[in-house]
């Protein structure tokens, strides 16, 4: 995870009074500790054995079954494709990016765009470009002037379209249709990473989060990456792709020279929690876990920020990206409200360039319900004195 | 791990009566899992929860602790040093190919090597020369004579010393020594792999298992790495590495880039076992279980086996490592013992160049006690055909 979310969750943890909407993990009270107690507990000897045990490079197989039917349930075309499981759905982007990326091959983000995914396109070598989205999806004509404008084809296209990491917006369905018809015959890969999905506030609203990979449209590879981190744990480290057989198999082939095989320990663990239909009614508690979060912070923003501050109200996930006056910086704030004991990460985190900052993204996840307005209250008063020194500035 | 090991396990575990001498990995009735039931029922609440959380990329503190204290009872310069806790062992060398290796560049390695060090190698585009070994170590002439021939310097040297696999010797106190004195000043890196030092069948040679990298030698970069794999379980997939902070740096930048962190769970688990000292007695256990499962082993082979077939009786490890006369190929034996319900692993599987052939491993860590002399019966007919065979040939 991103170092500086790991010190603030260290001082957090050592007792400070820090004030995080940093931490773009789930909240330690709100795993589910007496289940995989029960899980655990209730193992057969001879599974538990097999949780210290070597396992297939591609995964434990009664996990993938176990997924096959998880992502079913979702439209997704399983039996055309192979699952891989991965230690944690970086690890999916991390082996995707070894597979298709040689340095200075062209990768597609969004902008903003997931930091940890980043970190993995750069480490790689690969030549980033980003393109805006806005409260749809992303930008599709600033998309097809992109790939009209490169000399080379882009190996893949990046994107987070089911609430969004930072900007907390939903792709619509017409949006993603139109993505997924840019791309046909490009011969870019679409690379569709769905770790929020499960977190919809509104049941009403479900159908939204539908996988780009389900539509059905020819003529675009798609690879769907998924992830327990935010259904389960981080701590799990336990993600997954589903792609075509031959992605499959060349992937394969680098997750064993990358850690031979996932924890089979985690497998099992994770396996038993889908299998025992656990995860169904521990998702409905987090859901209204994080709309109560979600709408407190809404509320607090709404009482105390300057009109001049706005954002998208999230339907589902972890964010709210606040957008600032266009001459104010969110650095510039980070400064003011961290000597006051709030945290927050900043715009440019997520631009590739690492320059746009005029957002920041607000994290609702991982926080006590009780600090959420007296963060706000800190964080408003140093956006207020930004705005108040921009002024005298330009005066 | 390797494919073929895992078909065979589900062979095995599906209840069909395949003999293996074949899984490098340990019984599964030999692992921990009452301790382990015992630390996880046992860890305080707010430990519990941090299981489910991220961790630093680094390691989960407390066992980045545990093991500067295991370390440094093997001699180890841990203060110098730093610790990067790694998705097993292979995850660490896999880091280390990635931070030094680009497509072309050298590594040295034995021969014969352990074939998942060997699959990293070569996923990540090296360059390997091999270099034999002998009962002693590897052969210090010929590594001379191989790095004098090179028109470049190989990145770094890859050495299994202690209980080698799939040769089961010990390097000698003194070929550890002319090692360090032969790679001093070269600019070669060594990288010290460290994963069965802990399983000596007598205390007496307990002090052959030093590192290389406690010997204070000048001039030599040393990587050593260590795993949990056989001493606690290889499901956990925890290993790690220690380095000088230069590569440490790069390396947890790399680590980042790959899975984020290792498992907290899985850390945490090992990390009691070291820390509420429960190692040292499940060690003593596992050695005499092995040394039982090792001298059963060289005794059926004395019973059965041909006199021209030879081997180094092991002082620790998992294997013994049978020498065939010149004449035949361990895959022949192979194809005849397979078909009468045992398999073992080819000597060529362990030569970089796949050819070497007048070799087969044994794995005595992975079978039941009972199995050993009905599947050393099968083998030793089975060679026994292959060399009349070969004898009807020439003649």
């Amino acid at each position: 995870m991103h170092s500086e979310d790991i010190k603030l969750l260290m001082k957090q943890a050592s007792g400070k009074s820090v004030i995080s909407f940093a931490g773009g993990m789930p909240n330690n009270d709100l795993f589910p500790v007496k289940q995989i107690d029960d899980i655990y507990n209730s193992l057969p000897e001879d599974i538990k054995k097999l949780c210290f045990q070597y396992g297939p490079t591609s995964g434990y197989p009664p996990l993938i079954k176990s997924l096959q039917s998880y992502l079913e349930k979702k439209g997704l075309p399983v039996q055309d494709n192979k699952i891989l499981i991965t230690t944690g759905s970086l690890q999916a982007i991390s082996i995707i990016t070894q597979e298709f990326i040689n340095e200075g091959d062209i990768v597609l983000t969004e902008n903003p765009c997931f930091v940890g995914a980043l970190s993995v396109f750069e480490t790689f070598g690969a030549e980033i470009h980003s393109i805006p989205i806005d409260k749809d999806g992303i930008d599709i004509k600033a998309l097809k002037r992109k790939i009209t404008s490169l000399d080379r084809t882009p190996k893949f296209l990046y994107v987070t379209p089911n609430y969004h990491n930072p900007a907390g917006i939903i792709y619509t369905p017409e949006r993603k249709k139109e993505l997924l018809e840019v791309l046909s015959g490009t011969g870019i890969i679409l690379l569709e990473d769905d770790a929020y999905s499960d977190l919809y506030f509104n049941e009403d609203e479900k159908y939204l989060t539908k996988p780009m990979k389900s539509f059905g449209i020819q003529g675009v590879d798609i690879i769907y990456t998924g992830s327990f981190s935010k259904i389960l744990g981080p701590g799990f480290r336990l993600g997954y792709m589903l792609s075509s057989p031959e992605i499959f198999e060349k992937a394969e082939t680098i997750k064993q020279a990358l850690d031979a095989c996932t924890s089979n320990f985690m497998q099992i663990l994770g396996n038993e929690f889908l299998a025992q239909h656990k995860l169904e009614s521990y998702l409905k508690f987090l859901r209204s876990e994080y709309l109560e979060r979600k709408n407190l912070l809404q509320q607090s923003l709404e009482k105390y920020m300057p009109n001049t501050v706005t954002w998208n109200e999230p339907k589902g996930g972890f964010y709210i990206w606040l957008k600032l006056p266009s001459h104010i910086k969110s650095t510039d704030i980070f400064k003011e409200s961290v000597t006051n004991g709030v945290v927050f990460v900043t715009g440019r985190t997520f631009d590739p360039a690492s320059i746009k900052d005029d957002r920041l993204r607000l994290s609702f996840s991982n926080m006590p319900k009780d600090s959420i307005e007296k963060g706000v209250i800190i964080l408003a008063k140093a956006v207020k004195k930004v705005l108040k020194n921009a002024k005298v500035k330009s005066s």
